[in-house]
Parts: structure tokens; sequence; C-alpha cells
């Protein structure tokens, strides 16, 4: 209940805070005999730690994980999967000025206010550091999902818009630069404008496309567990993110039923696919593709007044190392959320599968 | 696991398909000693109902809830609250002609590929009929939140949008026009909008703004299920819902740091609200408010070609009654999901609430 | 969280008070596709109901089921399965005089200690009316499994004990006297037993004991949801079972381990099996065995003092109708909540059955 | 579905294999502000760690935890609480010679029936050792009771049992000796007959009865979830458990109403308590107390005959560092899953508590 738990057959629980000994997880329900890659999760790992390009937070992490359990000579054991994260670059003093301070449109005063205490360094279990343990249970997930291709990019930055539909990228060219765009033209305009925001001292919202192909027809639930919904409030529980709209999405809505109904080929596939994959909250074979939007993160280096928590008028101001746009780090993170999603409802299908 | 209940200490399961003999539900743990209004449940079950206006579909249905336990010389007794509505008007015959057809944009596919059987009539379980028991479950809930005020309204219709920020809008208004919108000139270019549409036998898509008022601070759970990504699966689990977004929404990823972060006042309010109520997952106290995307219907009266279960192609024809755009009956929806969410984190709070 | 529900991908929730117009349940996630015999499933419905025999309480009800959903064509279509039981034998009346009365043994102490109010008719939403809901969506569990044979029995009244052990037992005879004693010389003596109690107004506890058979191995889950912990909680959670025991149980308490452990032949069953049939929380194929206590009914025809609800001394007497021993009408409950549990743990083996 | 957590609102996940680097576990849903008695967590740890006393295997762990989230300053934050505890005395190489063996009344057979690969170590997850993390969680949970007394102790070995009821015993004395008997007589014939069992390579089994004291009335949810069912699969997950009874139990079953009913006080108290506290699976107010059957080790010192996972005959012989009773080092863990049910089914109950 207290949500620190994510999906029902394929579960992922995490833990930490940004600035204890270290983060981690356990996920409970990974099928067993699966040979693990492991240097494919530190790949991922490394996708989205701090100090990768010259766009992103400078701070340094390995970011580099430790399994406990559930894995025997290389192979998932069918036991739940234990890790940890060290947190090895943790410089506490670096917070000591905002002990007290309720910083704008961060989760500090809400914390507060919920728990009356809290770990106030770096924004505690709040900070997006939490990310690091789904990134690794969702590479955990990929490898299991063998057949599945999960496609995450830089879909704007600012009002910098990738300006084609996704069938006419190149998913291969997404880690060709640093924003992550795989249109290269667009990407030089992305990252020169995260480059000048940075100048700054400032920050810049963004939204993450994603494309998940070969999901076979018939996965989701009805109802309330619609597969759609599902991937929304994943999506949705990543940091800073402020929507979630799949298939034609909030376009669709501007739209008549002429010309949004996807009319079916004899094989059962759609000529177009405004409804993004899924039909009642089940996959129909499709490509399933959705886009999340991100807010600017809250750290600037401008100065800003703000309150403590004795309500007193004080002035802050954000040090070094902050990300200027979360996009290109939050773009594994998009993926990982999106492989635990369809590992978990690959899993609920299998019920059904087997006759009677 | 099967997707049909929703909820953790304040729960609601929904059964029935469109054209059984009734859908229902159970409501499992509403505290005890409620004493229930039964009109203002009734009430909400009306503004949903078809039939009540022009511009909804003209398919009659009494729409009575009967109760069957949790509730004893009218006040709730804190054990499962059982009912069903009865389908009056289930007209099974009007389907025949869909019985082997894969309706376009419609659940008809995806339910063949995941079950191999299905309720054909009328949509069967992927009918928004369903949603009449998310009404009763989310009317039972709005007087449990007495104080908590929870309003909805249709925020566009095609590409004709309210163009005043919600502050501006008289809420006791949303009742006063078909369409549910508490703009008078806007109501009237949108009923103006849906009645050209249905004349031509088409159908519209549209947008649902709500706003939840009075919720304290301190409500929400971190992590995964974060108050707004818990408020995003239930919307996107509505029939029809593409998109949803909360507070700045898509228009904040087109944001500076500097222009979206919220300061504060001395007690704790923000002097803007781009962070729409909730920070880190958590409630602060200022207002909730979000936006919901509703694809055209689905069925329309104009002739399309379509696939029957053998692959062949076909051609079909909507018949009478449905609706030329669900945004209006969908705003007690809306309502409803919402008043289940913030209801069921109220409860969940009340353990951090006394002293140890 | 509210407890009215069981199971995790085989669910039952049930609702309903002993005096309410009906009880029912919802069956999420029974798999699409099977064949329902409905004449099992009331076949079922009257070995437990009151009145079938002169050793029971003689209280008439139909216990008719009524499906509302999840059924088409004689088939379950994976949807959730709705279903009422009308209270046709409700008389009110006859509980007026316990309105404010504790009675001894009872949950009306209880109930009103958590809820501060309550269905007093019958014992409201504590009778172990509510079973009847658990036998219907038993029923539909063993039609699911069609391999499994589950088989209870009284295997004891007061210190009437039958003396073999179940492998002397021949299971089709069970229902061939009314304790459902498959011993017949055991069963005369316990129905001697039974009858001189009724003349007495009194009445007596017993046990049941459940032979699983046909359980493939690997069904369980270790740690927490251990296959016998679950069918603990399931028989537990049966009114007036104050006791459960698995394979040698308490027997076994008194052993040393060179007596206690099952050897194995080479086909991997095993030469004894005190175990029954679970080693480390999952099946080994071997049967399936426990033993469940019941309590006297708390009921009698004898006066009785006890307090009403401002703690002042009663007398009151219980009035006719109430049965003297619940084991026989106990024995199909039993039967269910196995079947329940079973077919669960079966839905749940299946992710794993599967290669990747 | 798993199987790896326990509970509803105070949440424990645990993880990790007897011979890995380390199990640990993660604790979610415990309120915030509680200030952590480490010492009193060492304390229990102590209790329940091996090479403690010459009866219990002579292995040695230091059986340490490490927190690494979830507490700041000494308290609790409510955000989840991880933790490790290494396995010191991993000494894999004692365990090659079981590596293909299935061990009569373990659960080699059943892991790799249900998996297909398991980590042979010393039991692997189906170890004992992973109730290490259950004491930890309880524990917390211990403290975080401050008014609720629980207290288990052995109850009989083999065929020695005390022979006194509960109340007569001295709770302060179960700690002064080393079988965990508070009754000295009956203790120091225990301890001789685990000697003396020892001696001949043997094992042998008990039982533990557990008495909780000061739960206030109301505590439970009705139904599936009544409190003692969920005491009742709480024992029956712990290792070696084959039997739970509660109150009168098994006794019970040979009783007649008009012995067996509880008479009230005034004060709503009762004169007899074989309820054990729990009427309809809801706290009255009274000591709730129950009795766990524990069975002899399987691992002897004496040659088996057995099969390896080709299905030949093999014969084997349990090496050194056995525990020849489980039931002294289990007392702990009794305690630490009773304080998990009850601070659960508490956090639970305050949903309740607040007037609406």
């Amino acid at each position: 209940m207290a949500g620190n738990s994510f999906g029902k057959l394929f579960k992922l629980t995490t833990f930490g805070e940004s600035h204890g000994k270290a983060i981690g997880g356990v996920i409970d329900g990974c099928p067993a005999g699966i040979t693990l890659d492991f240097e494919a999760i530190q790949h991922e790992m490394n996708r989205r730690k701090p100090g990768q390009s010259k766009i992103v937070t400078q701070r340094k992490e390995a970011d580099e994980v430790e399994f406990y359990s559930g894995i025997f000579e290389g192979k998932t054991t069918g036991t739940p999967i234990g890790f940890l994260i060290h947190n090895t670059n943790q410089k506490s003093k670096d917070y000591s000025h905002i002990k007290d301070v309720y910083r704008p449109s961060h989760a500090d005063y809400t914390y507060d206010k919920k728990y009356g205490v809290r770990d106030y360094r770096g924004g505690g279990r709040s900070s997006a550091r939490e990310t690091a343990c789904r990134v690794v249970a969702g590479a955990i997930a990929k490898q299991f999902l063998k057949h599945v291709k999960i496609n995450a990019f830089t879909s704007s930055v600012g009002d910098i818009f990738i300006d084609k539909p996704y069938q006419d990228l190149d998913f291969s060219k997404i880690e060709s630069n640093d924003i992550r765009c795989p249109d290269a033209a667009t990407a030089e305009k992305m990252i020169a404008k995260v480059s000048e925001v940075k100048k700054q001292g400032d920050t810049i919202g963004g939204t993450i496309m994603c494309v998940i192909q070969n999901v076979p027809a018939g996965i989701g639930e009805p109802v309330f567990d619609k597969l759609h919904a599902e991937l929304g409030k994943a999506m949705l529980s990543i940091n800073a993110v402020k929507g979630f709209e799949y298939g034609s999405g909030f376009c669709g809505a501007k739209m008549k039923g002429s010309e949004h109904n996807d009319k079916f080929n004899e094989d059962g596939s759609t000529q177009t696919n405004l409804s993004g994959g899924v039909q009642g909250g089940i996959s129909n074979g499709m490509d399933i593709y959705f886009r999340v939007a991100f807010k600017p993160v809250a750290t600037t280096l401008q100065k800003q007044e703000t309150i403590n928590s004795s309500g007193e008028t004080v002035e802050m101001q954000g040090k070094g190392r902050h990300d200027p746009c979360v996009v290109p780090r939050a773009v594994p993170i998009v993926e990982a959320m999106a492989a635990l999603v369809i590992a978990d409802y690959m899993l609920l299908r299998r019920q059904e599968t087997k006759d009677w």
C-alpha cells in the first residue's frame, strides 16, 4: 500500500534515499532459468547515470549493481532478486543549506506534511536517484522479453519538436547523440537549446516518445487495468512527468470518428494506428506508442525566494551539478518502466494460453 | 489480477456485460456509520444515463441501483456493499449483425484474441455501460468525502475550447446546459458542433477538465503510487480516453524552470499552481486539476468496410442510438473515478495521522 | 484490504448479510472457455443448504444461484462472474429479541467494537450464510480443475473418531449418510451422538478431513505463500474453525526425524507421506491431506445469561432451527475453499511452465 | 504473487539464499517518526541465531543487520526500510555432496519440480535462514506496538508437555533456559530429551505456544482475512510447521456448546476464554493465544537412502551443525510473525477509528 512496489506477477519493490549508503530493490516473480546478461544491465545503468555527457549533471556515480540473491551460476532461479546500488558520491554537506528550506516545486513541503520527518539530503526518497533501481529491473525484464522491442527517444525539448512520424526515424541512431534524439538535425538544435538554458542557470522541459513493437495481440486486462492505463501510471510515476498520451492522444480529442477509426486489413492488422496498438485496453498486435511530458527541473542555479519550515521567507540558490534537462537521462527510465509493464502483462497472459 | 477491481482500502469490483441481465459491483472497505443519501446517488446516475438530452444516445435505461448489502437502517455497516443495475433495454437482436464482425477501433478483435470467446452483444464487457457501476461507487465516495469538492466539466469538443482559466468559471453552471460546459457561450458552440456532427452520422472527440478542491496537504504515496499517477490510471481506464495531463501538463514540457516553479507564500500555499496541487506525488493543499482526452466514438452511422472473424471483408453500418460525443456523459464518470482515488488515498493517509 | 476477497488470480469477492435481500459474489479471473455444468453447481449448494436432513437446521432456503455475467451461451467468457443467492426465508422478526444482546461466543460484541453499527439480524455479515457464496465459486473451480479430486468428510464428532487411515476409506460413500462420514459404522455412532445432543438443546464440535489428489508436483509459492499456509488460512476463515493441521500435523511434533522423514521411491514418489503432499510449501505430487477442527455451534436452545450493549446482564435462549453440529454442512465448504486455493495456485503455476 | 511478501499496510518482502552473499528485506509501510532501538533488534536476532547454546546448531553467524534506508537520525521516515544480513559462514563446499541429491522431507525435489533450477547450497531459498529477515521486521513491529505484549515459549518437545495453563507461567522466565520454556522443571526434561536425541544423531519435534496481550477489541477483518486466519497463515509459513490451533483448538472440536461458550462479564470481558481472544475473526480484548506444531528437523546425522535427480538410489548422511530441535530458535520467529500480523491489523484498524 505504501507505494514502493510496482507490478503484479513481475514485481519490483525499491528502497533507498539519494544520500543513504545505498539504494536497492527486490524483483519478485522473475521466471526461473533466464541466463542474465550483466553487461546489458550495466549498459542500461550507464545510459541513465549522471556525468555521461556535457548536457547532464556532472555529479559522478559508478551506479554499479550488486546482486545478492535469485541468481545462481548466471541464471535466475525464480526466487527474489535482491540488489543494491551504492551511493558513492553522497557529499551530504552540500545539502545542509536546505535542511529547513522548502524548495519550490520540489517535494520537500509535501513530504514534511505527510511524514512529519524527512531525509532532506538531496531530496531523500523523492530524488530521481530512485529510478536507477527501476532501470535494473527494466533491464532484466527486457532480457525476459526477447522478442519485444522497446525504443524510447527524446521527441521534444522546449518548443523544438521532431517533425516526422516515428516510422520515418532510425531507432539505431538514438544513442548517437547526447540528447537521445534519432533525428540528427533536430538533435543538434535540442542540444544547442539545452546548452543555452544551462548557461543561463535555467532548466527546460521536454517530451519522450516510446514505441513498443512485437507485442502479440491479446495482452492487457479489461476495465481498470487496461494496458495503456498501466503504462500511463508507470510513466506518471516517474519524477517530473506531467502528462501521458498514447495513439492519437490529445489530438484524437479534436477528431471525428470517420477520421479516427483504424481500418482492418484482412490479417487483422490495421491500415492506420491511431489506436496506438491498444483497443479496449488489450493489445491488437500493432505498435504500441505513447508520449510522456516532463516539466523543467525545479532546481535552477538562479536565486529564488522561498520559505523554510517555520514559514519564513528565505533566499536560496541551487548549487552546481544539476540536470538542465532531464529528458536524455529519462529515456532509459521510460524504457525500463515500459518493459516492466509489458513483462508483467505477458506473465498475466500466460494463464489464458493453455487449453483446459 | 484480472483487472475488474479498483482501489486499495476503498475498493470497487465491477461485473456485467451491456446486454446481460444486469451489471453490478461490490464496494469493499467503505467505512461504517455513513448515512447514505440515495437521491444523491441516483442524481449522479441520471447525469450519466442515456437519453438525458438531445445530444446523447436516445437509448433508454432506468439505471436504478438496487443495493443488497452493507447498508442497514440507512447507514453503511462497514461490510461490503453489493449492488445491481438491471439492463432493462437490452434489445439483443440489434446486435446479431455484428456477431462475427470486428468493428473498427472497438475491442471486438482484441477480446477475441485474448479470450477466444466473447459476448458480442453491444460490446459486452467492453461497453461503457460498465462505467455506471463506477458512478455508484463514486457517488458513495463523494458522500464520504464531505469536505472535498470535485467538479469536472467539458473543456473542449473538437477544436472548440474554453478560453479561460478554470478559476474564472462558475462550476454551479456546469449542469445548466446539455454539454456540461460552465461557460455559456462556449457551451452553445459545442452543442452546435455535436448536433452538426450527429446529422452527418459522425462522432467527435473532446476533453474534460476536473478540479478537486479542499484535499488537505499530505495525501498520496511516493514513488510508484503517486497521487497523480493513480488519478492518471483511473482516467485512462475510462472507455475512449487517450490522454491525461495534470497541472501544467504537456505545456509544462515547453517551459523553463524559472517560469514553471511555483513560489511559496508564507502559509505554505503557492502563488501559481503549475504543479497542479501535487508535488512528489503528494498533495500540497492547492487545487488538484487535470485534463482528460476522449477520442470520438468509434460507432458512426456511416457505412464502413471491416473484417469478420474469418478474415473476410464485410460492410457494416452502425445503427441508431449511439452517442455522437461521449464527453457530456463522461463528466460524472471522471468525477466518480476522481472521488474513488481521493477516498482511497484519504483512508491510506489515516495510518499516519495518529501519534504512536 | 477489508477482507471480503480471496485468491490472487482466481479471486472471489463476497457480499451480503444473512437477512438482507440476497447474498452474492464476484469471481474474477476464471479462465475463458469453460463449459459450466450448472447442475453440478446446484448439487454442491444442496450439500450445504439447511433443511437437508434431520441432523441439521430445519430452516428452509432454496439456495438457488442466479448468474448475471461472465457466462455466455453456457461458457465462461473470462470476464467476472457476478451472482446472487436470494434470502428467501429471512424472518427478521425472529431476531428482534437479540437486537441489543451480545450472544456469547458469537461475533455480536466484536462487530460492535469494530464498526460501531451492525445488522443484528441472524448474525448479519458474520453468519455462516456467507459460505454459500464460497460453495458457488468452489463448484466452478472444481470444474476448472478437471483432473484434481477433492474429497472432504467428517472425521470426528465429539470424541467419536474414524479409526482408519483415509486410504482405507471409500470416498464414494461420503454422501451415503447424513453426517458425511464414509465409514458406515462410525457414521451411525456420530449421527446418534448429534441426535442426543440435539435433544438436550445442546451442540457439539467435530473435525473434517480433506484429501486432495492428482495435484501435480511443483504447485505452491515459497516463503510466505506456501501451499499449506494458504490452505490453512482458507480453512481458518470458515466460521467456527479453531485449528488446522496437514500431513503429520500435531502428531508430527512428537516424532523423531528418523521416524518422520518420507523416503523417496525412484520415481520421486514417497513411501510414506507424513509431509502431507507438500514440502517447502510446494506440492510433491503425493496426496495433500489436512484436518480442520470445528467448535460446537454457539447458539444452543438452553437458557444462558449474557450482557446487552449497555453492559446489563440479560437472559437469552436460542430459538429453533439451529444446527446441533456444523460439520456435515461444512464438508462442501471445506472442499470449496480447497478448490479455490488449488485453482489459484494452478493458475500461478502457469507462468513458469512455458519456455522463454 | 510470488510469495515473498507478507502484510498489507505493514509489508515485509524478503530475499536471499542461505549461501548467497547476504539475505535481506524491505519493510514498506512502517509509520514515520518511530525512534528505533537497534539493540532491541539485535537482541531478537541473537535469540534466533545459530550457536547460541549447546542444544542448537553450532554453526556460527554474526547475524548483524545493516540498514540502508527509511531511517534518518535514528527515526523511521515512513519510506521503505531496506536491510541486509551478510552470510558470513557460507562454507559452500559443505554442500557439494548434495548437489544432485534430493534429501528426504526437504524441499530439494519440489523446488526442482517448480523452478527446474535451484541453488542447492544449504537449502538455498528454502532454508530457515530466511526467517532471520522476519525477526528483523518483527522486532521493528514490536517497537511500534508499544502496548501489546507478545510472548512465545516452548510448550512441548516430543511427548514432554508443560502441564499448566499459560496463566500460571511466568513469562519473564522464558529466556532463563536454553529451550525457552518458562517452567523450570519441564525445561530441564525437555533439554535432556533434546540432548539425548542429539547424541543419537536424530532430531525431534515440538510445539510453541504464543500469547498476545493488550490487543484492543475490534482488530481484525471479517470473512476471509479473519485475525486468527492471518495468524494461522503466518505461522504455517514458518519452516517445519505442521499445524496451528487457537483458543480451544482441536480440543474444542470434542466439546459441547454448553461447555464451550465464554460467558460475558458486564464490562465485556469474558469469564473463560476458549475463544482465544478472537470472535468472528475480530479481537475481543481478551488474550489471544495459539499453539504451533513443528515437525522434527529433516536433516539427521544418520545414514539415509534417497534418490538423486536422475532417479537413482544414493546414500547420504547429514553432516554436523544441524539443529536437533528447531523449537528454541523458532520462539522468536513465532513472536516476530505474530508482531507482523498485529501491526498490520492495527494499521488497518486506523481507518475506522476517526469520526467522519
